[in-house]
């Protein structure tokens, strides 16, 4: 276990946060709420589960009643952006009127924002001075890479933290400022605020059905979540009424790992490329990859690994019959007698990347990932994967519903997760057994 | 241009729309709320925007407020998440409460979900018939793609529309059955709110102060949006008042097409990949990759395009000097001299590449993407792209700041942008030019 038990949850999760993320470019779709995962994330890791986030449009009118709401709601109230210089920045307009407060010129921060014109050889516009304005009753929280200042206010027992919108200046004054504050408060916890448990190669129900046993010895005092993506599903266990202390907590994740067997992939959030990338550095081989429709999701997986080149070989993308025969050696009878989405062809990919790239193991994918494309033996959908080892060389057919992108991630997840299970049992010394499902 | 004008925006601006996204993982920063980046385009393209999304925890009081409030308010309510089938999925009990309704067990539902798990050779779990359930008043959306199904329902004038949380199952059902049910009842225009250029190359500043000459005539009527990331940056215009008609929208797009000249990416979307891509086509030419550090990222970009057979040759990630020489004929010495990171081995990589795959033009990538590695010549950062064509070959040495993935993507996307560049000179016939910036 990675956790440790150092204080029972109910101190802080009594304790409400809302986060209030302003900006039409989120309600469009045009930019992926960055500050939710980022802020969310910060929290969580200092035993706080935000309770909400209200995104909306910066209509001051909106902005004025979801944070009445919010305000009246929460002990700490978090809002970002519409705090720079253009007419639609109007956020602290509208909460000054919520609160009751005035807005009053601060020169310090007018000669701030000067400064980091000056120093950029710029002339600031006229229009900045809307920024220098701060509560009448509350405090700055300056901002060194950029121009609109953050905003501080302690009142009626609750916290307000204004933060600007540019993920570059909020991310350092959240992480400088506001966490220390928060912590000197005592509103945020030194662990996190539940445990989570990565699964591969089990369906969300079966998982449930697996664990349900050890969850029903604790009652509603246990919080579980299960979170399914593209073949691997995440378990979080918390408590949110506080009844569990962490080592409850941790005692019951313990159990889950050992009732889950190889299902259970590991603590925290590491993807099944690092899981394997580590089994790979501890056992001290090699890997190399070939595919085809996946064009370069598999090797792409390792390769965001820092330090990959101690267990990555290399991968080849080869979308035609030439470059299967150029680059992997491929035998052309082999295409002609199979075609390019067969079993046999995976394993031949399989077999010449790792003796073109000297790798002690293969992965290999290809098939149709449609939309286009696919025949009536191997529909669209359909993937070949196979993985070459020390111990030997299989191939397993599968399918997959769904878009292209969904086809091909969950390709690239089976085929992780098949060589996963591989290392793990050449580590534990288990006599090999052939790779649960699919055609072997 | 590909936008039409239709109607004033006015008809559907006037329906409220609500997104309520359910989920802990949300909150914990553990997911990314890709469903508000999903859904907001979508509806953005048809006309709407989403007026606030709000994201809450699986809590069944927390969920009946929240959509209290939103039905109140709103003319159409989204739901996304809470319709499996373990225990913290409450969403459907919670809203029927407040819609007055009862829930009715549905056999036809049932008998689908048990299909689903017959036909991947699977047995259904008891816990899986929680999501049998239908709004005794309302219709069911069929899953095509997993166990829970949508629902629909309409009453007191406001629709209810309830998806799971799954991507892979919620976008087709959002794209083939409630895009096509809100069409047909007048709540979604055939054109989007807004006129999108993407363009690439060029900085947000200075992109401004190119056009800021064009808007200056139209004044408050005209609302302009800059979203910037990595490399592109994407402008925004809409008329959120009304004053100004999709005509006049298209005009002032089609004056900013003019000045941006080569700048100009294309309207709407469209990725880089997707817009090489299309010029390769009608050039009838191949294209082949080769990479290190971005290992499969610049393949991947091409092989998520369905089709991409008719121009994309294949790619090799050469994470080792040995798979270099392997691979792509680079020579030893070659590497010996200049080592791994460096304009010789670009260029090397990239005729390697077109060679052994046949291809007209190649692109390769080389660099230190950090965090680890890095030489007091070629810091963390350091990419060196190389360009092959028909008309020569060249190399580019580049440095961008930030974390690996940003180092990577930037660099994927100023090659993408430098053969973009490359074709569309190529195809209107303008005698060749030194590629803009960095080292040659």
């Amino acid at each position: 276990m990675v956790s440790k038990n150092i204080a029972p949850l109910g101190s802080v999760a009594s304790k409400r946060y809302e986060l209030l993320t302003l900006g039409d470019e989120l309600l469009l779709g045009l930019t992926a709420n960055g500050h939710l995962t980022y802020i969310g994330a910060q929290l969580g890791q200092r035993g706080v589960l935000l309770q909400r986030n209200v995104t909306l449009t910066d209509e001051a009118d909106a902005i004025a009643e979801q944070f009445r709401e919010s305000w009246a709601r929460a002990d700490v109230v978090i809002t970002t952006g519409g705090l720079g210089p253009t007419c639609d920045d109007r956020t602290r307009e509208a909460v000054a009127g919520v609160l009751g407060q005035r807005l009053v010129f601060e020169p310090e921060i007018a000669a701030g924002i000067e400064a980091f014109f000056a120093g950029r050889g710029r002339i600031m516009t006229e229009n900045n001075l809307k920024q220098a304005y701060r509560f009448e009753r509350g405090e700055v929280l300056p901002n060194s890479n950029g121009t609109a200042p953050g905003l501080w206010v302690e009142q009626d027992g609750k916290v307000l933290i204004m933060l600007p919108g540019p993920p570059n200046e909020l991310q350092p004054m959240f992480a400088e400022q506001v966490v220390p504050r928060l912590a000197q408060r005592g509103l945020l916890l030194d662990r996190q605020a539940y445990v989570q448990l990565r699964t591969a190669g089990i369906g969300e129900s079966a998982l449930e059905t697996k664990l349900l046993p050890v969850f029903a010895d604790y009652g509603d005092g246990l919080s579980v979540a299960y979170c399914a993506h593209q073949g691997q599903v995440d378990l979080r266990l918390s408590s949110p009424s506080g009844q569990l202390s962490f080592g409850q907590l941790d005692e019951v994740a313990a159990e889950c790992e050992r009732l889950l067997g190889e299902d259970f992939m590991g603590y925290g959030g590491a993807s099944l490329a690092q899981v394997v990338g580590d089994l790979l550095r501890a056992q001290e081989c090699m890997l190399a990859v070939a595919e085809t429709a996946t064009g370069g999701l598999l090797s792409s997986e390792f390769t965001g690994i820092c330090g990959a080149t101690k267990f990555f070989a290399g991968g080849c993308v080869c979308y035609s019959n030439e470059s299967k025969m150029q680059l992997l050696d491929v035998p052309e009878c082999l295409l002609e007698q199979h075609g390019g989405v067969s079993a046999e062809n995976a394993v031949a990919m399989a077999v010449g990347a790792a003796e073109r790239l000297g790798a002690d193991y293969a992965l290999a994918i290809t098939g149709f990932a449609g939309p286009c494309g696919g025949t009536h033996e191997n529909p669209v959908g359909t993937m070949y994967l196979a993985l070459y080892s020390p111990q030997g060389m299989w191939s397993k057919k599968v399918h997959y519903p769904g878009p292209r992108a969904t086809v091909n991630r969950r390709a690239v997840n089976a085929a992780l997760d098949w060589l996963r299970r591989e290392l793990v049992r050449t580590q534990t010394g288990v006599t090999r057994v052939a790779p649960c499902g699919g055609q072997e």
